[in-house]
């Protein structure tokens, strides 16, 4: 509870955002080895290609790239996003908004749909950013269990029936912390369970285009029958997360109330940034750039998974086919604070898994991103833990 | 209410955004003389300066630029944005927050203090964009009377002792919609009130620096002793609305909030977006460029002005020294919105003064914007206008 002399809102109550901070704070010093953030590899960057094309954008289009807006979004990246998003999700949508990076659609989803003490489904554990946004509209946040192939449909219905959630939040797609991936018979499940029992799903799918192997697997979007699903996508992960540019497509009813919403929250999305994303679609430069990155994100993996192989005793962990992120489960009498406290002394930073679960728990699991690292870095901080680990034993 | 099959949030009850939207798709048709918006002329944004500067910082940076940022702001930006605003203000302020457009600002503050109910103290007009943010809060909107300086403070205290406000929401400068500036002596009385009943202000001033004669005046913010008051910026009417670089200002314990808000709204504003403006601040290029805004939009106000003169009957309308807006009081049997669909049927669009009243009413006044009109469109669009009102006489 607030002990401040300014009335701030209930809605911070359950929310202080400083554990994650002080862990970024951390590695923010000079040395860190961090397998800690979701960050691309400075090399994935495409730094030449946007300050040729914002060159080029400002010339040709520069007064009304600064000019206000519509909140609908600038209207040929409209044209050319809905292009590309009918052949990545493989279906026509009938409405989209390119929002403010893909955290403003759950701001969004999440002020259309969330009153104080309505149910959220989420995977467990599940993707801290976007668990305090949903914590922040008040949102009762109930987790559903997980085998290794991710959410397990019988706990869904069941939790569903029980609580008659509002919403279901979830990654299908090498998932965030764990790296998991929902098969796809429990994508047309979940798009069943929606429709049949008038849920809203949110899917996020930043990681889609990140595979290094394994065959793509249809959206749980394209299993909709009838607007329940709700695709919320990201440029962060393949072209640049400081650009913030991202989109939220599904029924043009939901689509116009995010879009009233918006008006009031950032007007809209930042002309330039929206000009430079459009540019990248119509030249048709991201499949050469994405195969570039998974080759470089899958060596990296495949490394790190590699060292896991190497630590002592019985250390478990998942063998994604893509995405940025490794979910390790330690022995269990460990706990993961105190592994990290001793790894920034080696200058080794990760993120605690307690952190990403509903109630806290898990104590023993860690997430490990490798794509923000080199193979030396990689091979460095993976001894350090690998000896950690090893002197608790 | 909501007749929708999804289960929209009750905070929408109460707002739909529609009436404005059709407003705004109409003034979209081509050769429409528009009064409507509030953006700025075309030959008031540096298209050129904007291409030359992300060019420069592309090259320099563009990797950096390019990655996720930190919500707290580009670090450089953080530097020159707080000499820039102490310079502004003539007062040291203890902590700041980039936002994305001054807009973020204030879904941040609501975010921050605005629990379902609380009272927001309000001009009556005031801005539609945030006061629908309020709304969208479940705000209490009460009005403050106003005479032709802005806020009454008799009235203003004893609204504050009537309805215990959490917030008053005020824009001191050149008001949107009236155009009115509140005297020095009101904005020292109401730090005062703040700090005396425990009321946080949210000072917004985007239009202070759009001055075309008489003196700068002192914000709210400079005779604030105990840090209740909060003041809003923009670079949207000085630099560009489309870059969405804003600001929020004020005690160290109320930005930490807006930033843990800001986390699960948008993460951080745009890097390529806030290094634009942080190099208009250190190259020192803002007050050479707002000189020439200055001329261009006094010049526009003065004409359209004398343009009022002319309108026949008793058309009472402000005065202003600066800002974007004039605020007219049309014969009280005539209807604003009856005379926009003829307007519109001529090509010259406004906006009726109702939608900017807590409540409705107003229905004889409207708002004329003259920034992005030329003098030719005033003389034209003016004269249409006028000849309307008089049919009515």
């Amino acid at each position: 509870m607030s002990t401040s002399r300014y009335p701030f809102a209930h809605r911070f109550d359950q929310v202080s955002g400083s554990a994650i901070r002080e862990i970024f704070k951390v590695i923010a010093q000079p040395g860190m080895i961090s397998f800690a953030g979701g960050n691309p590899a400075p090399e994935a960057l495409p730094d030449d290609t946007v300050r040729e094309i914002a060159d080029q954008v400002l010339l040709e289009n520069g007064k009304a790239l600064l000019q206000y807006g519509a909140t609908e979004g600038y209207a040929p990246f409209r044209e050319s996003l809905k292009e590309y998003v009918r052949s990545q999700l493989g279906c026509a949508i009938p409405d989209l908004l390119p929002v403010t990076g893909s955290t403003q659609a759950m701001d969004l989803l999440s002020k259309a749909l969330i009153d104080p003490g309505d149910t959220v489904l989420v995977e467990n554990p599940s993707f801290l950013g976007n668990m305090q946004c949903l914590k922040l509209y008040q949102a009762n946040l109930v987790p559903v269990e997980s085998d290794e192939d991710g959410m397990i449909m019988v706990d869904l219905e069941s939790k569903i029936r029980q609580y008659h959630p509002k919403l279901l939040y979830t990654i299908p797609t090498f998932q965030n912390p764990s790296g998991k991936t929902l098969p796809a018979e429990r994508r047309r499940k979940i798009a069943e369970l929606a429709n049949q029992y008038h849920m809203v799903v949110a899917e996020d799918d930043p990681y889609r285009d990140l595979r290094y192997e394994g065959t793509p697997l249809p959206s749980i979007k394209s299993f909709d029958q009838d607007g329940w699903v709700v695709f919320l996508g990201s440029f962060s992960k393949i072209i640049s997360p400081g650009l913030r540019v991202g989109y939220i497509a599904g029924d043009s009813e939901i689509i116009r109330k995010c879009t009233v919403g918006k008006q009031s929250t950032d007007v809209h999305t930042a002309n330039l940034n929206q000009a430079v994303v459009d540019q990248f679609l119509r030249r048709n430069l991201l499949p050469a750039h994405i195969q570039k990155i998974c080759a470089n994100y899958g060596e990296k993996m495949k490394f790190m998974l590699s060292k896991l192989g190497e630590f002592p005793g019985s250390v478990r962990y998942t063998r994604p086919q893509g995405g940025l992120f490794i979910w390790a489960e330690l022995p269990e009498h460990l706990n993961a604070k105190d592994l990290l406290d001793k790894a920034i002394e080696k200058k080794v930073a990760f993120v605690p898994g307690t952190h990403f679960c509903v109630g806290g728990g898990h104590t023993n699991t860690i997430r490990l991103n490798f794509s923000n690292s080199t193979l030396e870095q990689i091979e460095t901080g993976m001894n350090v833990l690998k000896d950690l680990v090893g002197e608790t034993i």
